[in-house]
């Protein structure tokens, strides 16, 4: 159960906002972490107190030094410890004595380094818990407040970032120091900064909350080797962006089999698959990067500009080759190109040149000089046709690329619509580009990127405003004998449910199964047939029998009672035949489904995520293509249509090629329901329908065959 | 016919090193093309003699100005001519006249402005004929040669680049200037550096034709926005990679259609579909880039280290963050993370701190200094399992980031082995990464980009090395046959083949065709069906009927003489009812294929391309998830290969989910075929046999139905 929003709060507040700060081994000795770490808080302007504690010096750079923590005479808020990881114990439980209510732990060689770390990192965390105290870390590079009333470094990074809007968090303590330096160039300030390292204690979750809360705070980064609590990451982010209306950007490594690896050799984590963490993103609402610069390129977007309110842009650009790049770019990207209005176009051809281009992408051609930009620009943004601008300047002969970035920045806040920018090349557009990133214009080095943030910023108003129902709760449901299916059968020491325990759950919460009974009998399998109706599925309900399908003890098609008994004894025979005294509960008789498509849906659950739903059309398409969409139960009815619609073949469904629409209300309906049934029954650990037939529309799915995995018990 | 590879270099000779040039339509009036073209010449060393020609000037900035170039009283090697686009005519007489043979025309207002432009155009074309003139232009930004014994800069361009190895040719202007400035901030040089405009005369081809034979120039970049003549581009690209083996990179903007319209209301040209623009780039072994830091990514390490033998990388990083990130990339472009001998992990345990991860990525640590990094790169470029290095950097506070610039390129020239880096940051790691690029080592702001560039200088090293068969020319076939059917048809005024000529001209080409002959009655079509054997279909053969399956003109599976009687009767009826008065040369009995696996294959004759051949897997894979492969003809048997594999959905073919093994040499033929009937038969517009049946291996495959568009006469 997650702390309260109040509680974060309370427990990040002493860290964040500390009035006095110990750093618990601080030395003398340059080129030192301890020594980066106090000189920093000190040279980086602290507004409140700080103790340097360490067993060998009187003072440090002037500050009188304690020896043990608990010889500090005042109160402290914060302590930073960077003492070896063999002492971090001692010191915190002195830490605790004094009544210190946040720390920071530094040092590493906890978790990271194995089972010797592991249980050094559970001691420090028992300590903390001992006396409510709350860390950072352990393993971390620090935590930055830029806020002036604080203004506390208490990281050893090279720099103090510029204060801003924009608050970060990273698993990676190394990729910090790269980002504070990529930052510093591009002019970008943070509000908060954090390496949270181990995260032994105060989660990446936390964090993002409190970040969520945070009136310094409008965009939220994040850079994560792994996820550990998927299910509550996913609620906690959703809620910000909905309830804060804050965008939360998130760059996750070990997107590949091999980069996971080696993100547990050097995390010690297990990493979700892939697939399931960019759905569980998408669900959350949160925008996935693939790139540092990437997160960066949205976040001075969303950080900065007004959000689009549409898909519309109008390119203005002083050449057609970029035009034509970003037009390229804009269109991959989903954006439309506005079409101006008759005015737009008069006011063009009025104040442009004859020989500019005054359609979209609109071209004021080499020789502009700032006053054509700025009526084209004006325009163009005045247009209620158009829903931002994207400026592309390249450096000719004649181009006053100062003036023009200043008349951009003019123009640009004299709108409440977004206005990006792409000044061309690199040291003649320098001081443009300076310009602009000074007036808060976002500026990128490539149409591409431009576009990117766009429509990403795009989407985040989307998403911001969408009214998300809650997963459906349907109560015609029997979740009782479902679960006393389920547990009866971890009870007997089954691993899988026998074909009819299946169907029987899938019945209880009212999947569509056809009629089916078990035949203990040739003679019962003919009566059972006829009772079901032909032609019908036979299958052997056996737990010794796996691979049942291998052996020949599932037989379809049988169409008349005389088949039926028939198979009943031909499904024994071949049982016999090659799992000679696998002991045998009887013969499943199933209705075939009528014709229709076949779809699989999916229940998997996670170690991080929980329980996972899958769907996917049947066949090729799941194992060539690996056409298949996840979320995470319980699966809100948006994201039910969301998931059906992001399969790349589902148009086989609607209609596509001449054929029947099929009845995708009944799978949307199938959907919900299996995600009901995944939350309410922890015991299955894997529930496949393969395949769900769908009929025409109006005439529904069945499930034809149906294989539930159990958890241990 | 193109010109000889002598020819284009004596046409280009006096163009790009000329001892004397003439300024035609200098000024004295600074913030004018004209005053920047002559001063670009002046003030950046041109070797030669300069001569001003303005009608105004007796001088220009100390150098004697002409009046006339008439004139001139020396002989001449290059008019760069900027007089305004209604005066170029006369002066363009006056250079022949002089018996100048090279010309640069920088004016603008030719075929880019419309129809009076294209005229203008095509007058300058022809005096230049007249005169044995050749000309770059008009509407360029010029040509820069960075040759020290010709150094000649005849652009306005603000900058001359550095000397360097890299040809770069660009159909934009606008965006040279911002390529240079762009290429000036990373250190980058050009051999030659060259903006073709409306390549009136001298054209793209020719250009990087000239380049492929330059001593100076080793690697060829170029930014198209249309591609006029594509096959022979492909051909001319082809044979530098291979005989010249230099790569070259394009990158084509109008990708999507939006962007294409961009480009033609810009160029004025008509574009090719992208998907044909890509195959034909593949088929020349170019490498396509779509942004042009994408392409300067790669040519840095095309052009300043040695080629990677195999895909196995060493990552060498102080942090495991970025490890993981740069993991992720190097497996998304299939590289492969090399294993490590055991002797290297010897050296490695022995030379690294206990905490090191000495498995790849190789962690050395974040205190690591430029020792560290010094043995982990040796080490990990002597290992045989190890085919080139990326180095990864991030600015901690113990990081020496000049001295380990200095040891990485040290290290790095001591191998034959490709060592690319990335210093991440910008500030901090400013002064690194400039010792880096001084030393060539090629560097990268993201990892994902160092990955891609290695992956294509891979690629282009297999390309290289690739003997390529050339098509194969079956001499069974009957050409003469085949063209007489399809002058036949164009002689009578068709449009389209009937369904008994369509298959006749692939029965000439020994495609297999189903047995098929044409009935004239019901009593015939009985008698044809039981010649040709049952099952058979059955097809209207009259051209008033287009769409025959709507009109119920098809009927399939026909398999009695007594339903073939009918069927006859059946089908002339529903042409009646739904076309009456239509004309009715009878109906087509073939036939049917036995069952195999669709697929399509299909020629579309391109304007740029020429014979375009495609194959794709039948129904939804082309139609839903548009999966098919193009090639142009003749197609190579490596590529008929190539493309084949490049469908997705080609697994189907070849036994995946259990599925029989398909005829799949058998589709290869068909290709081939398909390919040579292209080449020799200009008079096929477009033609697709859809479906083609493929048995299972070793029972070949049988053309089900194929349509014919005919070109226009």
């Amino acid at each position: 159960m997650p702390d309260s929003l109040d509680a974060v709060h309370d427990r990040l507040e002493p860290i964040f906002s500390p009035r006095s700060v110990a750093v618990v081994g601080a030395t003398r000795v340059p080129g030192t972490v301890p020594y980066d770490i106090f000189h920093n808080i000190l040279k980086d302007d602290f507004q409140g107190t700080i103790y340097p504690v360490s067993p060998r010096e009187r003072s440090i750079a002037g500050v009188k030094a304690y020896k043990y923590v608990l010889d500090i005479p005042d109160p402290v808020d914060l302590a930073v410890i960077v003492f070896p990881s063999s002492v971090v114990k001692l010191a915190l439980e002195q830490c605790g004595q004094l009544g210190i209510k946040g720390v920071i732990i530094i040092s590493a060689g906890f978790r990271e380094v194995g089972p010797g770390g592991a249980a050094r990192e559970e001691e420090i965390l028992q300590i903390a818990r001992k006396y409510g105290m709350s860390f950072i870390g352990p393993n971390c590079l620090g935590v930055i407040n830029t806020e002036p009333t604080v203004h506390l470094n208490a990281s050893f990074a090279r720099r103090m970032p510029a204060e801003g809007s924009i608050g970060f968090l990273s698993q990676s303590g190394a990729l910090c120091t790269a980002v504070l330096d990529y930052a510093h160039a591009k002019n970008i300030g943070f509000s908060k900064f954090v390496s949270f390292g181990n995260k032994a204690d105060i989660s990446d979750i936390d964090l993002m909350r409190y970040l969520g809360d945070d009136p310094a705070t409008k965009v939220i980064l994040m850079y994560l080797e792994e996820m550990t609590h998927g299910a509550e990451f996913v609620d906690a982010a959703r809620r910000i962006i909905q309830e804060a209306g804050k965008p939360v950007l998130v760059l996750k490594s070990g997107r590949t089999q091999q980069g996971a690896s080696a993100a547990a050799s050097h995390t010690g984590s297990l990493a979700a698959s892939d697939e399931i963490v960019d759905a569980a993103l998408r669900q959350a609402g949160v925008i996935r990067c693939q790139t540092i610069e990437e997160m960066f390129n949205n976040a001075i977007a969303l950080a900065y500009q007004p959000l689009p309110k549409g898909r519309r842009v109008a390119i203005i650009t002083n050449a057609g080759g970029p035009g034509v790049l970003t037009t390229d770019a804009a269109i991959q990207e989903r954006l439309e190109l506005a079409t101006f209005s008759d005015h737009t176009r008069e006011v063009f051809k009025r104040s442009l040149p004859v020989t500019a281009n005054i359609k979209n992408p609109v071209d004021v051609i080499g020789d502009a000089r700032a006053d054509r930009y700025r009526v084209a620009m004006a325009s163009a943004l005045e247009d209620e046709n158009v829903d931002g601008a994207l400026v592309i300047l390249t450096p000719q002969s004649m181009t006053d690329i100062d003036t023009i970035a200043q008349e951009v920045s003019n123009v640009a806040q004299a709108f409440d619509k977004p206005t990006y920018s792409s000044f061309m090349g690199e040291t003649d557009v320098a001081s443009g580009i300076a310009i602009l990133q000074d007036r808060n214009i976002p500026h990128y080095v490539l149409p591409e990127s431009m576009c990117r943030a766009f429509a990403r910023a795009h989407d985040f108003r989307t998403e911001r405003e969408r009214t998300l129902a809650p997963a459906v709760r349907y109560a015609d449901v029997d979740a009782a004998a479902a679960r006393a299916t389920l547990d009866a059968a971890i009870a007997a020491g089954r691993t899988q449910l026998s074909p009819s325990d299946a169907m029987s759950v899938l019945e209880a919460y009212r999947l569509p199964i056809l009629r089916n009974a078990l035949a203990r009998s040739a003679d019962e399998a003919a009566l059972v047939a006829e009772h079901v109706g032909f032609p019908v599925a036979m299958k052997v309900e056996s737990e010794d029998v796996v691979h049942k399908f291998d052996v020949g003890a599932v037989l379809l098609g049988v169409d008349s009672p005389a088949s039926a008994r028939e198979a009943y004894d031909t499904i024994l025979a071949n049982v016999e035949k090659h799992r000679p005294g696998a002991r045998i509960d009887g013969v499943f008789v199933q209705r075939m489904a009528g014709p229709g498509e076949e779809v699989i849906l999916g229940v998997k659950r996670d170690p991080a995520f929980g329980a996972v739903v899958m769907f996917g059309l049947g066949g090729i398409f799941v194992e060539v293509f690996r056409d298949v969409a996840f979320r995470i139960a319980p699966v809100p009815p948006e994201h039910v249509r969301a998931m059906m619609h992001e399969v790349r073949a589902f148009p086989m469904l609607t209609g596509a090629r001449g054929r029947p629409h099929r009845d995708t209300d009944a799978i949307e309906e199938c959907i919900q329901r299996l995600s009901q049934l995944a939350v309410d029954c922890p015991q299955i650990q894997e529930l496949d329908i393969n395949p769900l037939i769908v009929h025409d529309r109006g005439d529904g799915c069945a499930v034809a065959d149906a294989r539930v995995l159990l958890a241990s018990p």
